[in-house]
């Protein structure tokens, strides 16, 4: 019964276990990742169309839960980068930014996916997450990457401008470039910059200086807090608000309120559908993260239990004035390196932003959205990486078409159709590789009882005996190639008595593939050809022997290919002697 | 040259050859279709929601265009029920039956379902006709008898009544219940009995009266003709017309006029999809039956040529005043059984019906409806079978959910939603049966160079050895369950020193799957386990060997799993002394 439970709230397992050495490690990573935390939460509500206090609200009640249900001791559980997006995506089509019904429409949107992410979690579905392949995956994050940046451009322009796609961003930034703002984007480049040398650059430098790692790390890290600081005090001495810079301004002070996700038909009609689709993106970035944390201590993660925390987490979100979130890399890693133990540190960091919620927000009324913009566009940018088109060129074209045509209709079309797409050309060109299987004509290695293609290796073959491996399963979309195949072989070579299908790579044989077997039997049986199968795997003889086919079959089935071949063909006198 | 051009026109190849006895046998055959398409052709073009002249119209042009492209000696061309009922559906959305535009949405939907035939020829993708598996389109031909039968009521009644779906036409015809016509009902039944009588019982009867088989045959074959006859004369006697009896009324006599399809981009729009579907379906039925007839000759047909030989007959159909047309089972059968030897069968029948269409259409004038409908609900309850539930049932749940769903939705929501989820269900199963793949811990069968699973064969085995073979092609919808499938063994069992994966069944690994192997590779090495692949395919390694990860396994690539083996279990003393 415990044991039950326990697989329900991982909590149980490693809660019984907790001591002070986990409690203190886990309290030093909760301190930075909350420093952390305060100003990407704001940028990324800002990315997602929402006011700055949704972003620690989505960082506080979903954290909790997931450090209940989840199963991944180093996962931070947040707003991220590419599920903003997409949120900013989904509700801007049914409501206007900056009005009450995007924000409602913000919390269903975070609803409908934590019950969709449970429902996967309890029916155990979590392999659906498998359908985006990784360079669909990849090639997504990149142009999401880029999309996020230029939808970045507006707040260091100054300028108001909106837009989902590539073409829509920059025309809408090119009509009203007019309207640029000189302090605005002196304080956003300077700011991008400062990052980027933060990133790059600054590390080194401070060792080069004679700081312990610890420390340049840790100083690195506090860049774009140094960042919010510097130029927040700027604009508050200089009062740079009156001359047209926009600041983040009245934030309110609190905890997160208690909200309600709207239940109405309609508005869940709409958006059902894009949080399907933040449900897996969301799921696939956590649990690939969660998967590389946790495969480095050697723990093990469930991805349908991660299912479960995902989805609690969300429901958490709605409930609380947040909007969807999902395990990030960036504050996962932070989490990870700085020595959280347990998930209670995403607790005790849930507690440091709920401080920060209650008494901090009036540090940031005049941060300008400048600064956020540029800490976004600098996070960003890391997660453009268009070394997939090159790899996946060099390994197989199929990747390379399901990749590029990700990014580029991801890029011209949106998230949503460039994801969409790419699922769904994966698979199209997988039925499409399947649908022409490789079949080989095969020869036994002499020497051996092994048989490969008689085209790769020098092998010993019998004018009346035709061995074909099938390289496929067999099922409705290949089902009548063979049929051809064996046809158009049959009819080629007069001498041939038996047909051997060597069944060794046949992992299925589906009902329409049988009705092919039953009319490849029957056509040999009418020309006194015999048909026999060899290595038919114990699933497809379970299958076959149910049916009439194997009673019909003209010849016989072996157990291996050598059997069949040496049925046909007795050995010479003077090979292979000894057998 | 001429070769080539043969192949374009398939004309050129049986032309050259045709004879005195071929004619006569091609001409007896064209007047026996004729009589029996005469009737048929009306009551399809009443099925279609069209005036009767369009199903005779359907049959000139594109019988002959079809003799001209087409490969098969024996299909016959022009409206059949299932193509009608989609053309009804599908037109039923754009206009109103009766109406101009109706008529002008059939043509335009002929038109663009043979550019897309075309299309697909000369590309030769002929082969995504296989995406719709042997049990959907038994599924889909049962509920779409069903449907078409139940369309037909409302004739048999003599009540008005429309709908697309079973409980569409079940509550319309409830209903104008009130309005049914006692002497239509008697007509409709009286026909259907007779029509079934003959079907059934007329042959028997007229056997063991003495006729010879072939009468037998030919009267069995008139009972339609029979039918119209006696019905037709019986209206125009007692002028049951007038009593509210639905006739035929004028049809216009002459040649099929030249008519255009509308290149409005709207309706372009809207019928496309059904354009498409129509296309696929027609495509599947026609090469059934073309393929089922040759394969008793030993002739062959070229799938991707009929592609443009049903294309042409369908453009044919759109310039002379037709609609939707494909080869037909029961017209096909009648041609080849009655000795049609070559397509020149077809053109000889395409005049016999020009010659009714110019001068036969006044006989028709008082044939009543209910009269076409009998010969319709005759005709499709024999397309009615659901022994395919039975079948699949027995032999693959995955296949008999996809038959399943296609019934039913075919009836509750339409012929286009019907086939559309057959075809999307049976890719999602296929998919997730792929996504489970069987691996199979495997041992040497003694005395043998042959490996099979150790929970079905008593095989030798080793503690320090983990020899799985993968029955599945790796590639991103499972890739993720073979790196946790390769953890959880090796975490199980502690004194594995070597994991042997045995690639046999292993006819992909896309690049998904590529970065999961090196993941396994990378765990495994840091465990000081080795990996080692074995009888990996040609194709397979060709791809391997272009990437970094050959070079990075930590094991070897063995041409066969038996040498893998030996290279890591010597042999004993006592056993298999001779190799």
């Amino acid at each position: 019964m415990l044991n039950h439970l326990r697989g329900y709230f991982p909590i149980l397992d490693w809660g019984r276990t907790y001591d002070r050495n986990a409690f203190s490690n886990d309290m030093i990573a909760a301190v930075i990742v909350t420093i952390m935390l305060i100003p990407q939460s704001l940028a990324y509500a800002l990315l997602a169309g929402l006011p700055p206090e949704a972003g620690i609200y989505a960082s506080i009640a979903p954290i909790i839960l997931y450090a209940i249900f989840g199963t991944s001791r180093a996962l931070a559980v947040g707003p991220v980068a590419v599920v903003s997006l997409l949120t900013a995506s989904a509700v801007g089509q049914v409501a206007d930014a900056g009005t009450a019904g995007y924000a409602i429409a913000a919390l269903t949107l975070a609803f409908l996916s934590g019950v969709f992410l449970v429902l996967l979690g309890v029916l155990r579905l979590g392999f659906l997450a498998n359908f985006l392949s990784h360079p669909v995956i990849a090639g997504f994050i990149t142009a999401s990457g880029i999309l996020i940046a230029f939808s970045q451009l507006k707040h260091l322009l100054g300028v108001s401008a909106h837009g989902h796609t590539l073409p829509e961003l920059l025309m809408s930034i090119g009509a009203h470039l007019g309207e640029t703002n000189v302090i605005t984007v002196i304080i956003g480049v300077s700011a991008t910059a400062f990052l980027f040398w933060v990133r790059k650059g600054l590390k080194p430098a401070l060792r080069r200086l004679g700081a312990s790692p610890k420390l340049a790390d840790v100083l690195t890290k506090a860049g774009p807090v140094a960042a919010v600081a510097v130029t927040t005090i700027s604009v508050w001495l200089f009062g740079l608000n009156d001359k047209g810079v926009k600041i983040v301004g009245e934030v309110p002070q609190g905890l997160p309120p208690l909200t309600l996700p709207s239940l109405s038909p309609d508005l869940i009609g709409q958006l059902l559908m894009p949080a399907i689709l933040i449900s897996i993106i969301g799921f696939v970035e956590s649990v690939s993260v969660a998967q590389t944390l946790a495969a480095k201590k050697r723990q093990r993660i469930d991805p349908d239990q991660e299912l479960i925390g995902l989805g609690a987490a969300n429901i958490g979100a709605a409930f609380t004035g947040g909007y969807p979130v999902t395990g990030g890399f960036a504050r996962s890693v932070v989490n990870y390196d700085a020595g959280a133990e347990t998930p209670a540190a995403g607790a005790f960091t849930a507690v440091g932003l709920a401080i920060a919620a209650v008494a901090l927000t009036p540090l940031v009324y005049f941060l300008p959205t400048a600064t956020l913009a540029a800490t976004i566009v600098v996070a960003v940018l890391s997660l453009v990486d268009f070394s997939i088109l090159k790899k996946t060129w060099g390994y197989s074209k199929a990747d390379f078409t399901a990749v590029a045509a990700t990014i580029l209709l991801t890029l011209t079309m949106g998230v949503e159709v460039g994801v969409a797409s790419g699922v769904g050309i994966s698979i199209l060109l997988h039925l499409y590789k399947t649908s022409r299987p490789h079949v080989a004509e095969i020869g036994l290695v002499p020497g051996t009882q092994h048989f490969r293609n008689i085209h790769r290796h020098n092998v010993e073959t019998d004018p009346t005996v035709l061995s074909l491996r099938v390289d496929e399963s067999l099922y409705f979309v290949n089902a009548r190639f063979l049929e051809d195949l064996v046809q158009a072989r049959v009819s080629e070579g007069c001498a041939i008595k038996n047909v051997i299908l060597m069944f060794s790579a046949v992992n299925e044989v589906d009902f329409s593939a049988l009705e092919s077997l039953e009319a490849i039997n029957q056509r040999l049986t009418e020309l006194g050809i015999g048909l026999h199968l060899s290595e038919v795997k114990g699933p497809v003889m379970d299958r076959l022997k149910s049916t009439h086919f194997v009673h019909e079959l003209n010849g016989r089935v072996f157990l291996s290919q050598y059997d069949a071949w040496r049925a046909m063909v007795p050995p010479a006198d003077t090979d292979n002697a000894a057998e």
